[in-house]
């Protein structure tokens, strides 16, 4: 049970956007443009992943398997493929370019100041747009913030890992923007 | 200088703004309804300190000084005052319910998980309401993104602290919903 009184069955974040709605707008708003919006290089499932990879820096269960069930969708793999990005992304088949941007997502997630030059040049040199090297921090410090949110506020979530896999697809093509915590 | 080209000028998350207009919107509304709107028990020198602490365990220059000196403002209060909540709010003549709010914030900056349920029932038998528990985490959470943010693209600012407190009166005048990073 939450720290606060959230609506019965809305659990993670979705309870606390039902308990304030006024807030959620604007996160859901955010998740839209950086995870979401079609004016992005990055596709949506390696943003998804980036996301799915900080919340489990973060250690935040929810997060993790909501946004590694809507990445699953994305990128077409299975749960082993996300659980092998966690554990040891540099040596999964994905391409150069995006594990310079987990890596920098990875210094984000420790504290603004554990990013150093060299990630920023390496990820530049290996394609990345400034566009991106943005996204991917904004990213990285979005899901700290959701992460906290979620925990900080003791919510509670499916044990069950499958779940959040099956509710992917649906949750991709909703999106956030218009997000109803209560479906 | 920043990791990315931002315009000239333009310290801190000012320039991140000006470079990604499409985030900043969204970023900028929940500051605004986090930190400012009326309708809230929690005065807006009371949230813009704990913006300003939780930037200050966060080591972010910008944000700490920026938000010090609205916190300033609204509160009346000299530097000083700023200085001393940082260094050991509970020794400050600030309310048993501030001082268990600002308990709660210092966690989540360490990870959502570090609430203790402890903490919440203080803060409720101190009198907090469950919109002042949930603000509070969110408001730390919010923080722990815009202090990732603005330091890990590496932006610059004013070293002049007395600088983000002159401008602490227009900043709070004009919010955050229309701010203007060029200005």
């Amino acid at each position: 049970m939450a720290y606060i009184n959230v609506p019965e069955g809305l659990p993670g974040i979705r309870g606390l956007m039902a308990f304030r709605p006024e807030t959620a707008h604007y996160i859901n708003g955010l998740a839209e443009v950086l995870l979401r919006d079609d004016d992005n290089t990055l596709s949506r499932g390696e943003r998804e992943l980036i996301a799915t990879y900080v919340s489990h820096l973060n250690d935040c269960f929810f997060c993790q398997n909501a946004h590694g069930g809507i990445a699953q969708h994305y990128l077409q793999c299975d749960m082993e493929f996300i659980d092998n990005i966690k554990a040891d992304y540099a040596a999964m088949p994905i391409s150069d370019k995006l594990k310079a941007l987990l890596s920098i997502a990875e210094s984000v997630q420790r504290g603004g100041k554990a990013v150093r030059p060299e990630q920023i040049d390496t990820a530049k040199n290996l394609g990345a747009t400034e566009k991106e090297i943005h996204d991917t921090v904004l990213i990285s410090a979005l899901f700290c913030m959701c992460n906290r949110y979620v925990d900080g506020l003791g919510t509670s979530a499916n044990p069950d890992r499958q779940f959040y896999v099956d509710r992917g697809k649906l949750r991709a093509e909703e999106g956030y923007l218009h997000f109803d915590p209560h479906q």
